[in-house]
């Protein structure tokens, strides 16, 4: 049967934590892509921020790039090839099939990610990726490309990690035009509710949540808004067809709720939520994140944690509710798997 | 552009609500599946339970397949081909690309609709059906068989009438194995329950679902759990690989939930939901369907009336949750649109 298998080679840009838990979770499944999808892989490019950029060929260790990752290693040392100048003229030497398209998020530009993919896709790649800068900022732009080169950008991790969401759409539900989203889309805000909820003060409860490593040391991102309104922005852009940036949204983040408010909301059997919410009006949508106080009637009233939810309101179903619990860097490592399965079986 | 479009030819098998729900569903939606699919359609069968056949190799007028159905009419006056003498042979001599399957559901054998699926795919057509008959007694055989000619056996309105469950894991979750399956999966038996929190006695809540259409003359089916366990079989056959017949599942309707007990479980903030359930061990599955008390922590508690929810365990995701809220006849006809738009894009 070795005449059936397919070998793809695949190059990651930036090697984080998603990056990482991509590696080691196709590592575990490389039996089964073999068994049941008749494919192998090497990795045969990674360049990180700062520490370096391997090329080889021939497939990088994955255990010694995990290694190297670990103790802040220079991926240099991993190279049989001489290292490119810099991210682009990697993509353009490494003769990969697949970018994983993993740098940081940049909400004002997406850049450099969206010249990272626009890269990628004209050297012939399928571009995945879990970074929501190039889907707000050029996803119309990036999937004519792709559609020209007849390869696939891909996103699924960067709403609701690997919960399948715009596969939903794109897969399963045809003819279906999406009238308005609702959702709890950003983890870090739930917590710090839920720990506010359990009496903690909002300075504890972030401090808790950069401990456990879902807030940054600047946790503006999350409490501000900013992450919940750039998926909202992904949502629309995609599922609505109407462009649109995290800036255009009406944004007010959780920094008000106080604990007297969580009291008192409590006291009414309630719970406050940063909500999405964007409804559909001809070509144009109105969009905001705000907190909100939700009842028990509500599903997102059980929402606690790091659990999200996303509500689509269409023309062909009632509402469809999809709620995803306990995700994790696994669980974005899986959404870019199933990209990357979905995309080499044209799905 | 008239020379890029795909006609398909389309026999009913099954004319009642739902297949009526869809011909409306085809007819509304005409120019969007020309414009954005490429594709026109025709009915060229029709076959009914009690009120004849019809065969136009040109379309039957959907308006008057419709107005022949509302008023009780005969099918067989709108023949333009001498009716064939049973379903079978309709079938055969239709000429159809693809059949819908919409007779009513036998759940101990899964006939008569077994047979027409087997004989649509024998003759070359996608076999689509609403009826969740065939899937538990002949996933496995129909779905190799379709596979052997090369098309589709899809049933997405099975379970969770529009919302893509199937689809979901066929299209959308690659490499994904389902540990656990719980919902609440059966419509009747949830408004029962919400009506009973109302005031209502059991015999009232079952009379006004009979009402509003969605309890048949004999509740059985719905109250003592056969459709839960149905649906919860046809799940476990599919996603979880196992096959699996409701006579297999340990079955508890919702007979014994009296006003009493659901006004205890309101005293302590919690609802009654017949709940199902499947866990795999191995290469078998434990599975019941039971009433069971659910506390606001958890999304069941939030469904009210007819809107159902499943939710996933598997082995790459944390639980994934779906919640369908207000199905209808349009919501099931959306499927089995779905399932048409699918197969032909073999998606």
């Amino acid at each position: 049967l070795e005449f059936f298998m397919e070998h793809y080679k695949l190059a990651f840009i930036g090697f984080g934590n998603v990056g990482q838990a991509l590696a080691r979770l196709l590592q575990s499944k490389e039996y089964e892509l073999k068994e049941k999808y008749n494919i192998t892989f090497s990795i045969t490019a990674i360049a990180t921020g700062n520490h370096g950029q391997a090329i080889d060929p021939n497939g990088i260790d994955v255990v010694d790039a995990l290694r190297t990752a670990k103790h802040d290693g220079d991926f240099s040392s991993l190279s049989r090839s001489p290292a490119p100048a810099n991210t682009l003229s990697l993509i353009r030497t490494c003769k990969a099939d697949v970018l994983f398209e993993n740098s940081p998020v940049n909400y004002k530009t997406g850049q450099p990610a969206v010249k990272h993919i626009r890269t990628a896709l004209e050297c012939g790649m399928h571009a995945l990726t879990a970074n929501k800068g190039p889907v707000v900022h050029a996803y119309h732009q990036l999937t004519a490309l792709a559609d020209k080169q007849r390869k696939k950008f891909y996103f699924e991790s960067t709403v609701m990690d690997g919960a399948p969401i715009f596969a939903l759409f794109r897969s399963a539900l045809p003819a279906a035009n999406v009238h308005t989203i609702k959702g709890v889309l950003n983890s870090t805000t739930n917590m710090i509710l839920t720990q506010m909820e359990g009496g903690e003060s909002f300075d504890d409860a972030v401090a808790y949540c950069q401990k456990i490593g879902i807030a940054e040391t600047d946790p503006s991102g999350d409490v501000d808004g900013w992450d919940a309104a750039i998926k909202l922005s992904a949502l629309i852009t995609v599922l609505m067809g109407i462009p649109t940036k995290p800036t255009q949204i009406q944004r007010e983040g959780i920094r008000d709720i106080t604990l007297d408010k969580i009291a008192t909301a409590k006291a009414k059997g309630m719970r406050w939520k940063l909500v999405c919410t964007a409804r559909r009006e001809g070509m144009s949508v109105h969009a905001r994140v705000a907190p909100e106080m939700v009842g028990p009637e509500s599903p997102l009233y059980t929402l606690t944690g790091t659990t999200s939810i996303a509500q689509f309101e269409t023309n062909v179903l009632g509402m469809l509710s999809i709620i995803e619990s306990d995700p994790s860097p696994q669980t974005t490592a899986y959404g870019l798997l199933a990209d990357l399965l979905n995309a080499i079986s044209g799905k």
